[in-house]
């Protein structure tokens, strides 16, 4: 991707800056005050991709989509928060249908073309009557803004996500727009990430799964580990065509189209990290020089998820032997007289040992609200970026007394 | 071990507690204040065993010990805190070796039988003007109070770590000692562990280092994943003899100061999870009906390495999901349905799903300064124990800061 032109420019809007996608952002009871029932419907049917959570225990609402997914079509998406509907048995399951059930009804679409999505608690069954409210509600209020969609899927987020970008598939422009939610974070696996992804370009189920494959990988798989997820991790693309462009198959097409998948998507990510609760502040790492790419992968994940790193990086001073010692333990192969590490563009260590008296400058690199971590193993071409943010004092306050 | 009798009594004092040992603890100035040079000394050559770190980046005091360790004879222990001697380069292997043979002159025992460790800030050169005049000090402090060296090997542990117990070989009384250090630990890979152990038993060196591998097993690794641990972990265990028992060759006599030698790695590796910065609990994360025992292991260290559990076990809200959550995304076979969980002996969960009613009496259970939570997943055989303990603001706030 590094070295493709870039065909997208960003655009206003989330969810709905494609053509022919509405939303509607409710409160309904589930929480106390704040929004907590969003829909999201799509004007004509559209093709669906998905990407879920690889935790052995998924919660209803996974499973439901799942099917959907493997149809291929979809009208509309109804999310609650505040409750995961997860470890809550086959209850669990009834209300995930009911959710589409009554959101198909109110839309009067097929129930079968109904995504549902739920973050939350876990192990306590929905507050159904809530629900049912809220589905009502939100079906009267849809409208052109994704605004209110964007904020009724937090929990403990600190700020809605949402972006859009345009592209032109042969001449034709086309939108593609996203909102998501996630915080709470050490690292993704340990809350639930949503994102749901629109564009009106028109893309087969199977290419459209394809090009969600590799936004992912490229965004969301960047700031978590494969296989540590939470019960409920969900992303999302629905395509309705409604720009009338020429359908994606593959070629310069597929790769524009996934160019601007990828970048709605590595946006939410990216805001998803900078919401982690209590963090002041983005942080890339950058791993080079590793044997292969998945060595540079385990060191880059080491670094990003080693909590004395993240609290280092909380408290500003360049102790880069924290960085130095999850690359040891990383499974990498590593030579420790070859290493070499920047703290922003502050080289703090060379041949394996610290530079001289960098320190101040190194801790002025660490300060800033976006930190770039970067290794060099000087082994071969090697090569993973990662994105994380730092540990404070406030996310263990959050966590500590979280419930709903 | 479980159907074992028990054979060993605790007795007072740390690794002085065995005939023939004597120890020390100075401030040579390594650190500001606080004593930062320890020395344990047999007074007649011992046979020594040890375990080291799995850091493919080994700081010069654990490549040195392993060379001690290969030649199998021991008679002394030079410590400093305050400074790990890690990634230092050629020039630390040189101060590392400039240890060992300052604290032989002064002891006039051989170079070659003296072990070096060190723990505290990576990446800066050893003060080594004040490492000399710590040993001199040292060498000229020893006694048969090992209290001082308890407190000397030290960096951010809230309190010093010493176990004694007593056993019989053939009806002769032998002791076994030890003392450590660690703490600063969401897990200890995170943080340097030291623990040094003494014994007047007669043991061959194969012999112990077959029996500290059993203890370890048991102790240090139930709090800590293999492969994940810090540049600079050391567990060492001298043998003198003094106590005149026949050599521990095998069959009970075996089992018998394996026993106790494990008993004193548990005490220790418990006092340091339970010196977790800022932690308020003791956790013991029991997984039982698992498929085999590496599943269990996997669930168990996947719950008790989690941030959102061990958050929890710090607010004492009975957040379960997040129990079950872990153990989905563990890599161990599980069936919702038949998952079991219990805080302390209230269960709840059964069958995958809530048990109603019983979150007063859990949160009870979750706020005992030491908890059990204990899984049983409905499967198989499969069993495994590991010590955590739950995380604090204070956490943060120590690692956000430290550097020496």
């Amino acid at each position: 991707m590094l070295t493709q032109p870039r065909w997208w420019q960003r655009t206003s809007g989330g969810v709905t800056a494609p053509q022919g996608f509405l939303a509607a952002g409710v409160h309904c009871g589930i929480k106390q005050r704040k929004l907590d029932l969003a829909l999201l419907v799509s004007e004509s049917p559209a093709t669906v991709a998905g990407v879920f959570t690889t935790n052995r225990i998924k919660a209803a609402p996974v499973l439901w989509c799942q099917e959907v997914v493997r149809r291929g079509v979809a009208r509309a998406v109804v999310v609650n928060s505040g409750n995961a509907n997860a470890c809550t048995g086959e209850r669990g399951w009834q209300d995930a249908r009911e959710m589409a059930e009554r959101t198909a009804q109110a839309l009067e679409v097929p129930a079968e073309q109904v995504l549902v999505a739920s973050t939350g608690v876990i192990g306590v069954p929905l507050p159904m009557d809530a629900v049912r409210r809220g589905i009502l509600l939100a079906a009267q209020s849809l409208s052109r803004s994704g605004d209110d969609a964007a904020e009724a899927i937090l929990t403990t987020d600190a700020f809605p996500k949402t972006s859009a970008v345009v592209t032109t598939l042969r001449g034709v422009p086309v939108t593609v727009g996203g909102m998501a939610k996630g915080a709470g974070m050490i690292h993704p696996r340990l809350a639930t990430t949503l994102c749901f992804l629109t564009t009106d370009a028109t893309v087969p189920a199977p290419v459209l799964q394809a090009a969600l494959q590799r936004a992912v990988a490229a965004s969301f798989n960047r700031i978590t580990v494969d296989g540590d997820t939470s019960t409920n991790d969900t992303v999302l693309v629905l395509a309705n065509g409604q720009a009338g462009a020429p359908p994606v198959e593959g070629g310069e097409e597929f790769e524009r189209f996934t160019q601007a998948l990828t970048t709605v998507a590595q946006d939410l990510a990216k805001m998803v990290v900078r919401d982690g609760e209590g963090a002041q502040r983005l942080v890339e790492v950058l791993v080079e020089g590793a044997a292969d790419d998945a060595d540079a992968d385990r060191a880059a994940f080491a670094i990003a998820t080693s909590l004395l790193v993240k609290t280092m990086l909380h408290g500003g001073e360049p102790n880069w032997g924290r960085v130095v010692a999850a690359v040891g333990y990383s499974g990498a192969a590593v030579e420790e007289r070859r290493v070499a590490v920047w703290f922003g563009d502050v080289q703090v260590v060379r041949g394996g040992v610290a530079v001289e008296g960098v320190s101040d400058r190194a801790a002025q690199a660490l300060r800033q609200p976006e930190v770039l971590v970067r290794v060099d193993l000087g082994l071969g071409p090697g090569r993973a970026q990662v994105w994380t943010c730092d540990i404070g004092e406030e996310y263990v306050r959050i966590n500590g007394s979280y419930i709903t």
